[in-house]
């Protein structure tokens, strides 16, 4: 079923601005400030044994303690990201850093391949005793990531030799078999990862392994939670969240049509659930993850394509719930959609997938890490009182990581292939070599995405052949134009779900002029959507705006936006290595400081100018109040 | 500094049928259930000894043990409406039960006058050790309120004697003497009971201690709380709240100007420092209360004088920060801002307070309790999904019997007197005999308020003679007239502050005709209150009017009110005993349920024609989604 499979981030040099810029920073500040993070944080001394007891750091509070179950996730996604950055450039002290942590991991194993220093270092007793809540398989599947990535970047195996040692344990212990528990995470996140390792080994049973955590994910009576639950002793109904919702073990997987829950554990799954239908050509999987995506797309998804808008259990709520200033959207949850529409993506080339892919990329993932490099959103509200400002690193770290996997490789969701077929999903100024219908192919896309509509592909086949190229149209470019050696090409004609096909004999030297005009959109939410009633966001090509304090001498809740306002484009060259932002001749109500708390006039508004900029952009230059959301007027 | 004393409510008779009904509930309904609850969720046994250990009941969660803490306080409060019910008419029944809970009491007191059961049953060697998050002072106080509320209404002396005994072992513990604690309660409350003992008593060092307590609030270096911290073995940083302004201790009392933290506490504070403010002729703690009624009532509460919006303290956060659907606005915090509105009438006839203490009293804290008097609201927001809905009981019933309380003694808020002057602050049917000017004065007012505009009031003078009758005219009431004995009253040229002053020389059988139009009025918010941008509310006379999912077709959030909208009044028999609703000829807007979750155009609205309620009255029928505040279109 698999149709589509995605260029390799590292056949894929990026050289546009935007993504450049971005990259470099990831490699340059946000990996090397990571690991200083790791060391100061005592997370990389908790991999050291033995370790003293009791632990490290006497926790201040219970999250902080339960947060130290994650630490060799953390870990695991550190050199994760730090291979990605390898692969780009191979870096002897990088290198070095993480060969320590593996010795480390190496030493910390036990003999049978145990391998979770959390549970080794304080009460190995307890192991697999408590799937629900301590996240050792999510560990361990961060640990695979970071191995399989390492693997790749380097070609060194003693990680992933560790980690081989680790998963037959695993597989060992849970499993269909009598003697095995038929156990699974209560945090989804090592299926991604085997299916990542089968991509390495070949070896079946390893795919065929997470195939059993989806497949047994939710089967019940009996629930695995509630036995493991027995099992310790502990009334299952006391479980915190109520609801095996919160892990969608509420049903089996395939059964699931509506998306609950914590949101990264979703997303995850999802992901999974869709590499699987593409590697078994499961239509039923499919099925569901097409029920799943349409679900969340059309009635639980923020405009910034941030998932989730609850903080107590980090996730979903109910249809249309989507409070600005409240938003949880957490960082991963945006980071783990592109992955998961990715994945959808190598099913069907449909352009629903990558526009979604791309919403998230550019706003609710990329809003996740600042511009220096070293601060993080955990959080990505729609709107602020000024209180919400970036970490320098957080007790649960698991986003700044999420994010820095993502840059590092971000070159991986530009391009896919298929047979005969060549698809662009993004554009920014790229270039790579593909093999498509057999013959290697260059090709080189040169934009100034996302900033300006005009964009140029050059096509350069080692020999000339027929294969198609596709080229995604945004479902916002309504409006585009291409140009193939100078003869236009009728585009509405040649649209295949969201891209436009161009199939012809190619040849060196052939050249795609493609032009996605970018007019300032007025986005409004559907009126279920009861916060967002009569206020518009503005949106221009992938990128949502928002009023920024920092921008405007007005408070910003007092901004308007009329429906008959101007809304100019401005060039910035002065802010963040340019940018554009908007300019918007709107109004201002009238500031009511001194005024009556309640009265019997609306209050009157003056004509007054504003800024908006990038969404991913804000809190960058300074704390404040911040909206995506603006009232009409 | 006390100009007005309020008419006590045994004094006053309830006539009027708005009362009369929830008067009688509260009588026949609610506090028997309460006593019930009291009974079936342990409380009462809590008070017997010895206690089994370990405690009654194994809490199921960290909340449910501590506020097992308050018990005392519940118990206390339940004998204060209960009292109040037996000032209405004497009841065997209730005073054994009433009986039967004060010689528990008596034989659970230690020698030296110490009362607190929860400490008594389980580690006395604690006790006033944790002022700061223990509530000893605040159980003290309920239980003195009820101790001196059943003397009033049964002339018995037992509790009031075994709570004297407490309180003399209360003011040797604390105080500012060499070997005393120099402490005060976490959660203000003793404070005002000590003033009703003084009413008793007349003994001024209840007054005084009273004065000590408030005064030494806030007192710092060093704080008591940071001082008991430490002598527990904890570090005062580890204080839950972070800070003590939760509790309004961060300074002393006089220097506050910014009412901030827990809203009950700030209330039940206000009210013992206007109090004392009147006792003492203190101009700088009657200034320190004038400036905090300003701050809060014009930046900090709901339409509906609901308080504090965060749940997190369940209190105050930032000005103009008030959230409709996530708002806390606890029963008690409106409940406890009519005490303190009362006591400010008490220094001053200022018809802001009054209209502030109508406003709670019809509003924020009426809807604590249901139709049926068993069922209650701890929180009350202003906007709900439909899943917020009424408890028949609480784990922290403070609500229950403080909205009991209130109604019980809901007569005692409609006049009050002064050398020659009568004041009229709430009208609705009642009567009272009264002293005015040295002579007894019977008053008789009819109406069918809140729900007719027209008021007739009777005033018969035992024998003629000058005195000046003030009646209020709520801010709300525009074009207010009045005719005394047929003649007309020049009404805007004898207002004094609110309040129109009819002096002459009254006798027997004289009439005042006032009538107080009540035409529906839509309510805007200050532009700061972000919620509320583009919505607006409708208000008739003193209720604020809700829509209810349960009256109209139209999902609530679809409803519309275009500020060109014809809204009519209906009388309405077959709802609650007779009500007037509004009739709005609105919009509704699309049903998006299948539509695009975003969109370029702005979503479409049909003509719709829809029903409101008084907020007070809302899920009594059915659970389902509400709002106050509406979208104009």
């Amino acid at each position: 079923m698999r149709q589509y499979s995605p260029v390799n981030f590292a056949d894929v040099r990026i050289e546009g601005d935007f993504w450049r810029e971005r990259l470099e920073t990831v490699l340059t500040r946000t990996i090397p400030s990571q690991h200083r993070q790791l060391e100061q944080n005592g997370i990389l001394e908790s991999l050291t044994l033995p370790q003293p007891a009791p632990p490290l750091r006497i926790p201040r509070n219970r999250h902080d303690f339960t947060t130290q179950i994650f630490w060799d996730s953390d870990v695991g996604k550190w050199i994760e990201a730090a291979s990605y950055a390898l692969a780009h450039r191979r870096d002897a002290d990088i290198e070095a850093k993480i060969d320590e942590i593996v010795e480390w991991l190496a030493e910390a194993q036990l003999p049978d391949g145990y391998l979770n220093c959390w549970y080794i270092g304080r009460e190995v007793e307890n192991r697999w005793t408590n799937l629900r809540d301590n996240h050792e398989l999510y560990c361990a599947g961060h640990m695979l990531e970071g191995a399989v990535a390492y693997f790749h970047a380097t070609g060194k195996r003693r990680f992933l030799d560790v980690m081989l040692k680790y998963v037959d344990h695993i597989m060992a212990t849970f499993g269909p078999g009598p003697e095995q528990k038929h156990g699974y995470c209560g945090h989804q996140e090592i299926e991604i990862a085997l299916i990542k390792l089968y991509g390495v080994t070949k070896d079946r049973r390893h795919l065929d392994f997470a195939t059993y955590l989806i497949n047994e994910r939710g089967h019940q009576p009996p629930h695995y939670f509630d036995v493991e639950a027995i099992a310790r002793g502990e009334d299952p109904r006391d479980f915190w969240a109520k609801t095996y919702e919160y892990n969608q073990s509420h049903k089996p997987v395939r059964e699931q049509d509506k998306v609950v829950g914590h949101a990264v554990r979703a997303m995850y799954m999802f992901a999974a659930m869709a590499d699987l239908a593409a590697e078994l050509g499961d239509a039923e999987l499919k099925r569901a993850c097409e029920i799943l995506w349409q679900d969340v797309t059309s009635r639980q998804m923020y405009i910034t394509a941030g998932l989730g808008p609850s903080k107590f259990n980090e996730g979903f709520t109910e249809y249309y719930d989507l409070p600005n200033e409240t938003a949880y959207a957490e960082t991963c949850a945006s980071v783990a959609l592109i992955f998961w529409a990715q994945r959808m993506l190598n099913i069907e080339l449909d352009g629903r997938y990558a526009d979604v892919l791309e919403q998230a990329l550019y706003n609710g993932a990329l809003s996740g890490l600042s511009r220096d490099g070293e601060h993080y959103f955990y959080e990505n509200p729609l709107a602020s009182n000024g209180k919400h400002t970036r970490w320098a690193w957080h007790t649960c770290p698991c986003c700044t990581m999420n994010v820095s996997r993502l840059v590092a490789s971000v070159g991986g969701y530009f391009y896919s292939t298929a047979n005969d077929v060549l698809a662009v999903h993004l554009y920014g100024g790229s270039s790579a070599r593909v093999t498509v219908g057999g013959r290697k192919v260059s090709i080189k896309e040169t934009s100034n995405y996302p900033w300006s509509s005009a964009i140029a592909l050059r096509i350069d086949p080692e020999s000339p052949g027929e294969f198609a190229v596709r080229l995604r149209i945004p479902g916002w470019a309504r409006s585009a134009t291409a140009i193939v050696n100078g003869a236009p090409v009728a585009v509405a004609a040649n649209m295949l779900h969201g891209y436009l096909e161009i199939r012809r004999r190619w040849q060196a030297g052939d050249t795609i002029e493609l032009d996605l005009p970018m007019p300032v959109e007025r986005i409004y939410a559907n009126p279920n959507v009861r916060m967002d009633i009569g206020r518009v966001a503005l949106k221009r090509g992938p990128l949502v705006y928002c009023a920024e304090q920092v921008d405007n001498p007005v408070a910003v809740p007092r901004l308007r936006l009329p429906r008959a306002a101007r809304v100019a484009t401005e060039q910035r060259t002065d802010l963040f290595d340019g940018v554009v932002t908007l300019v918007v001749d709107g109004r201002a109500a009238e500031d009511g400081r001194d005024g009556d708390l309640y009265r019997f006039a609306p209050p009157e508004s003056q004509p007054a100018t504003w800024t908006a900029l990038p969404y991913y952009l804000w809190n960058n230059r300074a704390a404040g109040p911040m909206a995506v959301w603006i009232p009409e007027d």
